[in-house]
């Protein structure tokens, strides 16, 4: 069976840039909090460090200057906070400070361990006068309860005894992240959070912080508690509260400190204060052997509807399990939080919610546990309100347009062009509720919430588009390629939008057939001529097709602009948004990232195998996967289209997007729609996994030198185990109900087993 | 011969509103200076007023905020600056200190007079104590001395002798006018120039202040002459100098009062504070009244050279000369400045200058005074290698890039698509430069300046268009009409580059041809095959046309968007941009202003005219004439295309733009492309005038109502004057040698006078 899952650096060193690396690699979260892994005992000043700490869907609002105020531009923003640091611990041992910057380390590990949820940074020290000590340091945001952060530091002295003073701190003045020369960044440091109480109650610090303009409140409270016999005294200063310990240590003896940490919101909490104090002593109640243990059973099951496996491939694995982990400490676990392009490990794109969440995050979550899916959704259908609010900014009488980005609803995109201009945000959340109903059959989801999201959304369409010479026509909107903006019929667009209507009109037929439809159709006063209209938009949206190529255009303008031969960039100069001016990009054909691509990945139906063949070489030419959404993508399509040396190449430089900071950014925090699309590239495709109306789909194939590969998926009321062998394939039902299955297109009736030859693959 | 141009308001009324407007058409300006028409007295504190004083190409840099911080986009912005105040004198009569909003203002006149070049406001007061008063102000900002203000400030003490005593003010403390609601003025209130120097001296009082980011110094000097004994003393006060006047009224006498003002920058002037000491005592070494003969001459050899006059028709002709002095007004008169949108007027736009002053601002200078559109060009010949600049930014390795709106020559968009985007600028002035050579045969100048413009902006052709099946596509621009961005084969910018690229293949052979071709050669680097693909390009650029409709699409793509039923749209939405998304704008066809209508005034031999009459009616439908550079093109076309009610009455809408304050936002000041606009709706219009490389061309028509109409042209060595009336045009050569012209398309020689039938108008 699966090998431990642990990624861990041993000696992982000091370097300014590793160690802000590894702030994110190692975060810990549990998609309420987030806290990047800064070192307890801090940092010599010259270096550079981020200890953010966040809570998910936890917001303040700040003003956002248009240099020019075009009518119905954001004018406010939605910033992720970095929120009260509860991480630094100092420790003086005879007077001497305890750093990995002075003395010596003589041996260091730095792991996650992914069945357990935790991380443990384990040192050996020497001092600078010669004292040796053991540190092991394991921290963990609770899976079993979400406001809880611990961290157990253990001390061994090796070669002395002495006199221990531990500085464990509490702060409340904090700020976020700013750097000025990177667009993808906050560019403006100011504190948002401002403490408007510190005290001491009982042993623990709390401090009750209120955020600037959204009024929020937040209380952290933190209690530090000691394995043996000490004093302890506090002192607050300037909002700080600090903890002093001080004990004597005796050679070989452990000494053990665990610093509980619990966040409370008012998003979710009436009175933040008295439910910070509730989880306190929650979690003081129990050893804290039986949290870990709490945790452990929590990603015990998680592991088990995720899995995937590739055979006698450790590295792989293991890199694969960083991701999945990943997903599953980052995704929201309620309707406040969603899941931000970094998670809950950094504040780059200031932890706004996009379309990553549906068509990167979901795809992953709908077949192994649909129920965060259907969280995720629930947080879209939250937010109705403030995409109707957005519809009507952007001129539209009727139905709601989802902002592009947002915390809280409203839309936070600086520059619309490549911001609410992205219309396609509606088709994605539809996409997803779609592939949400197709997993689970859960009409009665559909009926609550979800038709509602799908009509409404599918009201854009017909206002934002218009016929023209007997076809349905989107004009000036911008697709998944930011490097074009405002374009006409956009592939991604409108396929996207002809699936979406299609299945309002199927939705609209499947709740009338289930008497479900009154209380709806009065609430937002939908009639039949609409459904008609969707029905007929649908059935003539123009589709751009060039016929000289064989391919789809990725807009109608897209194939006249000239072509920028990629061989002849400078390598310094990607990735191109950050050298090159707007209008140079939109008057090239090049991509940012899968586009038309992604299109016929998510509804290949809608185009023959050849057209989809000739796009993908057309645009692979001109991609420069700037976009860490791209290189998954032209995997999964590689592997649909028989090449697999390059679907394996692309999932080898995706998988390693974060480990290797192939972007150098991954200090910013961890690409999560790439996490997504990692898996994706395994179950989608390898797996040549779909998720279809009239049932499931699988084309395995097999990357060279790989001797099999394993995975499970969840759909309706089974689960399912595959395993893809050198000659075969084999489906297993695990649990639940017979299926109807496609394989290589031919349908199955999978009962228990059903094992078939693996046909060769195709070569191209 | 011509009445006395003046244009008065009796009993002005004391409405804000109206004392807003007047602010602004009874300014003063000479093309350096500019000065509102603020009360000397001030306002009550509950009245709004913009006392503003300006000086032409006068600036301050300030932060832009971009919302998103795109690679190239302008993080700064140039200002105009709103400079020392030196209008206010206070009046007090024995305690009772004279205001308008007190006791009884028993007759009142505002008038400027256009011969003179003064402002006189004269008033007929009862202070509340029942005291009378005549009151005359006299204003001037001369064209013979640029940097003179002066205020000729007369009382009459009518029923009473008494004590006077006179405040006269001199304020280094101004900052520029907010209105955060409106896009088109400042939105954050903030004090560029701050004053290091006050002093005194001889009588008068110097400030010199300093700019806060652009370190240009302007000194202002102030110096009050009194007509009869008096008692002066200074005070200086936080930056404001207070003159106190105490003198003795009789009956019936008259007490003058003469400020003067000189304002010199350190842009013109090495010391401006030495300058300024100059002028001051220039100003004074003469009288007053030979100040007001030297201003008279200079207006009546202006109006000589611009003559135009409507036959018995004396409201029109107020108006009109009333935009032509506003031209006179506003024109810089060295290569430091050039006319913004509000000339000196007011404010809005900050004083950036755009592509007006080519488009319609020059094609009055380049046939009345072409020495000042000569000075206009040099002032782009100045900022050339801030177009370089600019050019690199946006991508193009060679040739310039003009900015859409500047002072000193840096791009000061703030909103690219509707900015940056707006390439024509180098059509626009390349045109302007084309037209000052056929108005002139000019050619030294186009060999040490123009040439050198024309060649490095027609370099940028080549650089962002792209051959595409054939023919040369000008991608992902954006056109005059500012409701369609980045659009494709915008017709205008493609049919006025390829006769930029022409006359810049022509210039290549008359330059060669001259032999004096050799220094720009080498300094620009311009090769014969450069040249060629000038050619090339030209010649196979891509003009869009619908076969259907037989017209000009404005785009690739305009038809296709769904047409916006202009008289469905509340009138309180208009103009659209302050009430409409951006991209519901663009998404429908509808246009801010004349586009392709323009295209088909300034080249019109590029169509047939059936292209033109269809294209001139599709846009007539949906053209809001939002921007005010709109009516005055439409009239120019349907006098063109026989529609004379049309043409007259667009022409009359457009007159009356700044009268009547038709945008409601004359306060801001006067819309300058606007007066040129109408200038040529005469001339371009009625008259049927075009400067074309083999001559020049009239087809006068006559709207009904008119007895007739006469106007003056210069053209190379000679002044020409014509006179239609209602069953011929005379045709007279003032001065100058004899000329070739075409009239009804005919060729004739004019050595004196010829005098044809006018055929009647035809009537669509």
């Amino acid at each position: 069976m699966t090998k431990k899952r642990v990624y861990e650096l041993e000696n992982f060193g000091l370097g300014n840039d590793r160690l802000l690396l590894n702030e994110t690699l190692f975060h810990n979260a549990n998609g309420y909090i987030g806290i990047r892994y800064s070192f307890e005992e801090g940092y010599p000043e010259r270096y550079r460090s981020i200890p953010g700490q966040y809570i998910n869907g936890f917001y303040d609002i700040s003003k956002m200057n248009q240099a020019e105020r075009l009518y119905g531009l954001a004018l406010e923003k939605q910033t992720m906070l970095n929120i009260a640091d509860t991480q630094r611990i100092r420790v003086f041992i005879d007077g001497e400070e305890f750093s990995l910057f002075d003395g010596a380390v003589l041996d260091s590990r730095l792991s996650v361990d992914m069945d357990k949820g935790i991380t443990v940074r384990e040192v050996l020290w020497r001092s600078p006068g010669g004292k040796e000590l053991k540190i092991t340091i394991t921290r963990m945001t609770s899976f079993y309860q979400l406001p809880l952060f611990t961290i157990e530091h253990e001390m061994v002295p090796l070669n002395f005894s002495g006199d221990i003073l531990i500085e464990s701190r509490h702060s409340g003045n904090v700020s976020n992240f700013v750097d000025p020369s990177d667009p993808r960044t906050a560019d403006e440091g100011f504190q948002y959070l401002l403490p408007i109480s510190c005290q001491i109650q009982d042993g623990a610090s709390y401090i009750v912080s209120r955020t600037s303009e959204s009024c929020l409140d937040l209380c952290s409270c933190v209690k530090n508690v000691m394995s043996k016999e000490s004093r302890q005294e506090f002192l607050f200063n300037n909002n700080t509260a600090i903890c002093r310990i001080a004990t004597t240590a005796n050679q070989g003896e452990t000494i053990r400190l665990v610093k509980y940490s619990v966040f409370c919101d008012s998003i979710r909490y009436e009175n933040c204060k008295t439910q910070a104090d509730l989880e306190m002593k929650k979690a003081l109640s129990v050893p804290l052997e039986e949290l870990y243990q709490k945790q452990e059973e929590y990603l015990s099951d998680y592991w088990k509807n995720c899995y995937v496996e590739i055979e006698d491939n450790d590295e792989i694995n293991t890199a694969l399990q960083f991701n999945l982990y990943q997903l599953i400490q980052s995704v929201g676990k309620d309707r406040y939080g969603n899941i931000a392009p970094k998670g809950l490990s950094g504040e780059g794109y200031e932890g706004h919610f996009f379309w990553d969440t549906e068509m990167y995050i979901e795809p992953f979550f709908t077949i192994t546990n649909p129920c965060i899916s259907k969280k995720l959704i629930e947080y879209r259908y939250n937010i109705l309100d403030f995409a109707r609010e957005n519809a009507r900014i952007l001129g539209h009488q009727k139905g709601a347009l989802y902002p592009w980005r947002t915390i809280m609803g409203r839309e936070c995109s600086g520059y619309f062009p490549a911001g609410s201009a992205q219309y396609h945000i509606n088709g994605d959340i539809a996409y997803s509720v779609i592939a949400y109903y197709l997993a689970t059959k859960d009409l009665s989801f559909i009926r609550e919430k979800g038709a509602e999201m799908i009509f409404e959304t599918a009201r854009l369409w017909l206002d934002v588009g218009n016929y023209y010479q007997g076809k349905f026509h989107i004009n000036d909107v911008t697709g998944p390629d930011e490097y074009t903006c405002i374009v006409n019929n956009n592939y991604y667009t409108n396929v996207l939008a002809q699936y979406h209507l299609r299945w309002a009109v199927k939705f609209y037929g499947l709740l009338r057939k289930a008497g479900s439809l009154h209380e709806l159709v009065r609430k937002i006063g939908l009639t039949e001529e609409e459904i008609e209209g969707f029905h007929k938009a649908a059935e003539s949206i123009y589709l751009p097709y060039d016929e000289n190529l064989k391919i789809n255009p990725q807009d109608d303008s897209f194939l006249q602009k000239e072509k920028w031969d990629l061989k002849s960039i400078p390598k310094n100069k990607f990735p191109l948004l950050l050298h090159y001016h707007p209008l140079h990009l939109y008057r090239h054909q090049i991509c940012k990232q899968a586009d038309t691509v992604l299109a016929h990945f998510i509804l290949e139906d809608a185009q023959s195998e050849e057209t989809i063949l000739n796009s993908y070489r057309y645009y692979e030419e001109i991609t420069t996967h700037d976009s860490s959404l791209s290189k998954s993508i032209f995997s999964i399509m590689a592997a649909k289209l028989g090449m697999e040396e390059k679907a394996f190449g692309y999932f080898k430089d995706a998988l390693y997007i974060d480990l290797s900071d192939h972007y150098r950014n991954t200090k910013d925090g961890i690409h999560m729609a790439n996490m997504g699309g990692n898996y994706m590239a395994i179950v989608y495709g390898f797996g040549g996994f779909r998720l279809k109306e009239n049932g499931i789909y699988f084309a395995p194939i097999l990357p060279g030198g790989w001797s099999g590969y394993r995975f499970k998926i969840s759909y309706e009321d089974s689960r399912l185990s595959v395993h893809i062998g050198k000659n075969e394939c084999a489906f297993h039902l695990e649990a639940g109900s017979a299926k109807k299955l496609f394989i290589y297109g031919t349908e199955y009736f999978l009962e228990d087993t059903i094992v078939i030859d693996r046909p060769s693959n195709i070569q191209r």
